[in-house]
């Protein structure tokens, strides 16, 4: 029985994820739509994967520290990308440096247009092979495709005060066991992998009952 | 077109597992029936994980090098092993050696006792949480629930030439960019995971038209 007459909150996946990663590019373009069909809501989660990695004692990405699991990762990349229907470009350069737009991401989180922000710029990275990481590359999806003020946002994002929040929620990342991206979490239960987000939204779904 | 008369062989999936494995586990007690099904025959390939882990630069599994992973892998399993309707009990030694079961496993690779052997060992391991190293359990596997005659196949198994024999199908393994287990081919096209398991038979059923 809820605790007071305030209307319930919807049942959230909290989806954690960096424009680094490739397998954050296959849920990143599905999520929402997904939630949105069993009204369920996205709590979005940028955060640094450089730092989770170091964390765990890697240099960089699994992907180049071994490079047999990027050999096969590229590859499985390609037919998971088919099996889903996405435009899928092997990125010239990997991993790519993500820092700016998930500052602006972080700063979007809350706000309608996080989802189309995040899609945009995963298809930049991942079907148009360009860099994610330049101001103008940015403004442009902010202001153009998105229709924001966009050196409003570029300001904010780079702030010294939303910077330490950036790192802060990567650190909140480690300590809830994130190795890796994309995770979901449904309340403390973690779900790790694209392979993962239907079951993901499964248990989201059953907190609706 | 055939080159010769004879009937062409059925397409074959290549399974290359270790009992240590848990994911292992979730696709060998299923693989047989799901690849009779389609008309496809299963290549059992048995192979030691310790080597090919050492020729990444772990120690050991990546679940023991790195416990956060290890926390999240069996909640994981736990969960797909509910989902996929199998008993599950967390072993309560990780990893179990896997040595004396994995020499009987190449020893019958071709035989037709192949797939109920493996599924028998997996379940001690999985569901019993026995010791699967020792020459006791192999043989009451071997000689009670599949009637064979025990003592000459471990005798076989144990032969300076065929302990070489499963080195080298590990060396093999590692060749070809296997760097984990389960791990399934289709002709040269590899597939890592349970997860992937379907699509791996639906890839070899491609080749049966």
């Amino acid at each position: 029985m809820p605790a007071s007459d305030a209307p319930a909150a919807p049942p959230a996946i909290e989806f954690w994820f960096d424009f680094s990663s490739p397998y954050s590019y296959l849920s990143a373009m599905r999520i929402e739509q997904a939630a949105a069909s069993r009204r369920l809501q996205v709590r979005w989660r940028p955060l640094l994967l450089g730092p989770v990695f170091r964390a765990l004692g890697w240099k960089s990405s699994p992907f180049v520290e071994h490079p047999v699991k990027g050999d096969y990762m590229w590859k499985d990349l390609a037919r998971e990308c088919h099996k889903a229907g996405l435009p899928w470009r092997r990125p010239s350069v990997f991993p790519r440096t993500s820092l700016l737009p998930l500052r602006v991401a972080l700063l979007g989180a809350e706000q309608p247009w996080i989802g189309a922000f995040t899609r945009r710029i995963m298809s930049i990275h991942f079907e148009e092979d360009r860099d994610i990481d330049e101001a103008g590359v940015v403004r442009e999806v902010l202001q153009e495709d998105l229709g924001l003020p966009a050196d409003t946002l570029l300001d904010a994002a780079q702030s010294p005060h939303h910077k330490a929040a950036l790192r802060r929620q990567t650190e909140e990342a480690v300590q809830r066991g994130i190795f890796g991206a994309p995770t979901f979490f449904v309340g403390d239960t973690m779900f790790w992998g694209n392979d993962r987000l239907d079951d993901a939204l499964a248990e989201a779904a059953l907190h609706q009952r």
